[in-house]
């Protein structure tokens, strides 16, 4: 009989722990697998002793859960998510509630949203965020899709939701169609950037500073005392100090070559599809590309030559500070680009996006969480139609702040050899934003010159000219040819 | 009656060009536009004493070709290239041949060349780059598609294509499908990058070195006469000195915001699709979606402040020589990087591509032309097997000898506040790539804390571990969950 007030299928590690966490708040889950001896394991040991049920098949399953039914897919995005709807349903009645907690493609998201919407179904897309632990004792939830579904997801999603301050949950609606898994992807690009910036500081101190394993450590924990105070700070800590059963430092035994599952790849393409200058994910991206091609890295490191080696000669504590505050500028730049990116895609695709409620919503339980999301709150609260993130006055001033350290850290580094393709993307960004007039006239009249492309005057924007630079050649201005 | 070699279909500039070069190469082309209007201008004016002939309907324009029948598309990229070969199929017989010359994704033309081999049409899409000069007096073409088709357009191809050395002509068959238009697209790319330098060239001597125009001209003549010999070099030179009406200079007068057709961005895609690291062409393509923005600039200029303004106090002879080789050490990056991606679409599309022809092919005639290609043809003839252009010992002294001055520049530049998105990260790929160990250790540490994604250790390459960070949480491996 009809017992259970939700579905989950998918027993893998996060599955496993939103199911658990779904219990803790009182409510009776139904846990399915593909596999199905998974389930009898899950209910035998992690899930002994709970109301948790099981279900050995999608009719099992379907028949043991109340009206309308909720049902949450954690498995493999793509084609494993559209087979396990097609399987669903036939079963389902209309008004029963599927929801997608992958890391689905937006664009998919948005495809099964209509294709169920016409089959009476609804179809939410959700983001969910925080691993292990976040799915466990509290994930930042991002719900995208049929907004007739959140009233009768609302209660179970912000009760497990994790919360911050007086208890506000770290969820809410995020937007018609696909909104939900592009704001998540967003999440995870901006992921991707903050642990390529931290690696670039780890870089430093390593390289520059020559400091030990147990001493950047202890740097990392007074850092998470400042405005760095995050979740990804404060493992960086743990996993420096963290030894192996042989009481070395486990950190410099891993290789590395870092692998990718694909949502930060997809953030910077759709930066480049949208136009929009997302340049520290690009970056961050094509540096997993490059820690990923080990072979060849060793082979060129046999070959090719640094620097003279440079004895660092200045004040190690405050060039500490410096590579500190270079990491605080920075991520402010890459916060500044998710955002504008977020803002494009709400002209894209018609959506209305509460910038304020996705900084909550990243504030706690995901991978990203920080204090300084809280700022970006405050920074929308004051003015929810802020156009960039660096011209309200928190945030500039807070860069300001941190340019002459941020400056000195990266002219080192570049003397001295080290790469540091975020720190340096994030100056170019800025300097380029805060510049009025920049070199692309050349561009343009390069376009002119070549390609008869035409190009528009300062003191007549909007007129668009051809001029024959050579004199010779035709003054025909270009329509097809595209260079 | 059937007198033509060749049709040409769109009367813009490009087509316009390409067939008076025909003409002048001793081919009968056959002139044919949507707009027929414009056939008549055409034959009118700038065809004028030709022996070039047009119609005035698909039907007209087929009936006057030798057959096989010969059939170039230079129409704009998309729809329009589709509705021509849904119009022209009707009227050819097996064993025509249809060339699309635009510039046209090159998975469109994968697409299209074997929708027409099922129908007994020989589909050819080749790269076209030169401009309008290039397609009067001497285009680089890229052809690629049914390789039946080649010994069918190879003459004429390689008759009105540029020439190098002793007349090698730049043009020769480059792959299968849409191999022809992808190497364009790197082409393209790589000219994006290739400008974004010169313009941060540009910007250094115009803000550090305080050079006037006719200043810079001269630097960049002089440049031509080195390394950095090159049609955009050369052009560069020509804007420069190019004086208005008002016998005042017209570079300063333009408008800082640079367009874009796609290509560039498609070259960007596709670098983060197949996880090759191709930084620089990346940032240039981010660098006019920055420029773009000039409204939002307008206003960051009066909000954001910069370093204090430093007076350049070295010697400006050296500082300008230090721009001009990190210039050059930064295109070097560029082109290594661009192979990577052609290495590594080889393997994905099973493309047989000759990296030295490919060189030969943009050594002339395209807007990338420049002495530097010959030297890149250089290094694959002494190893066709060339795994990276940085690992030929050409190319290694090259950026080795120049990174002294490189270092300086970017480190100047930072200091002073100028933005050099594509100097920076060509140095950063530089300087991460020469490296054995990089940090990344530690973001498959952080990937194994917080999602149990699992790491190796460089002992153990191909053993994925997983390790319990935190003491608590489960000791499940993530299977479905992406991060």
């Amino acid at each position: 009989m009809a017992q259970a007030d939700i579905a989950l299928i998918g027993l893998a590690v996060m599955g496993q722990n939103l199911i658990l966490n779904m219990n803790d708040h009182g409510f009776v889950v139904c846990a399915f697998n593909r596999t199905v001896s998974k389930v009898d394991d899950f209910l035998a040991n992690e899930a002994k002793g709970t109301k948790v049920v099981g279900a050995h098949s999608l009719e099992e399953m379907v028949s043991k859960l109340k009206k309308p039914r909720r049902i949450i897919l954690l498995v493999k995005a793509g084609q494993a998510v559209d087979d396990f709807i097609d399987k669903l349903v036939p079963l389902l009645d209309t008004g029963d509630i599927i929801i997608d907690g992958g890391n689905s493609e937006y664009r998919d998201t948005t495809r099964r949203c209509r294709d169920l919407k016409a089959k009476g179904i609804l179809f939410v897309g959700s983001g969910v965020s925080g691993g292990e632990e976040g799915a466990r004792y509290g994930p930042s939830l991002m719900p995208g899709g049929d907004k007739e579904a959140w009233p009768h997801i609302k209660t179970i999603f912000q009760g497990i939701a994790a919360k911050v301050g007086t208890g506000e949950p770290c969820c809410d609606w995020v937007g018609g169609e696909g909104a939900g898994h592009f704001v998540k992807m967003v999440h995870n690009g901006i992921e991707y950037g903050d642990m390529q910036l931290i690696c670039e500081a780890y870089h430093l101190m390593k390289e520059v500073l020559g400091m030990g394993h147990d001493e950047m450590a202890k740097a990392f924990e007074e850092w998470n005392k400042t405005e760095l105070d995050s979740f990804l700070i404060e493992i960086t800590a743990n996993i420096l100090k963290f030894q192996d059963s042989d009481g070395k430092h486990l950190l410099p035994k891993i290789r590395d070559s870092a692998g990718q599952k694909g949502t930060g790849k997809w953030t910077a393409i759709s930066a480049l599809e949208y136009g929009v200058p997302v340049t520290l994910i690009g970056e961050a991206v094509f540096a997993r590309c490059l820690s990923s091609l080990k072979d060849e890295r060793i082979q060129a490191s046999k070959k090719l030559k640094g620097p003279q080696k440079i004895q660092f000669e200045g004040d190690k504590k405050a060039f500490l500070e410096d590579i500190r505050k270079a990491l605080y500028a920075s991520k402010i730049i890459s916060y500044a680009q998710g955002f504008m990116l977020l803002r494009q895609a709400a002209t894209e695709f018609g959506w209305t996006l509460n910038y304020g409620g996705i900084a909550l919503m990243w504030r706690g339980g995901c991978i990203i969480r920080s204090v300084f999301l809280g700022k970006i709150k405050d920074a929308f609260d004051r003015n929810p139609q802020l156009q960039n993130l660096l011209l309200d006055d928190f945030f500039k001033s807070a860069v300001e702040n941190c340019q002459g350290s941020w400056r000195r850290a990266v002219s080192t580094g570049v003397q001295v050899g080290i790469p540091m393709p975020c720190f340096t993307t994030a100056l170019s960004f800025y300097d380029g934003y805060r510049h009025e007039m920049l070199p692309a006239n050349l561009i343009q009249a390069q376009r002119d010159y070549f390609g008869a492309h035409t190009y528009e005057l300062l003191a007549k924007p909007g007129q668009y000219i051809h001029t024959n630079w050579t004199g010779h050649g035709g003054s025909v201005s270009s329509s097809s040819y595209n260079a």
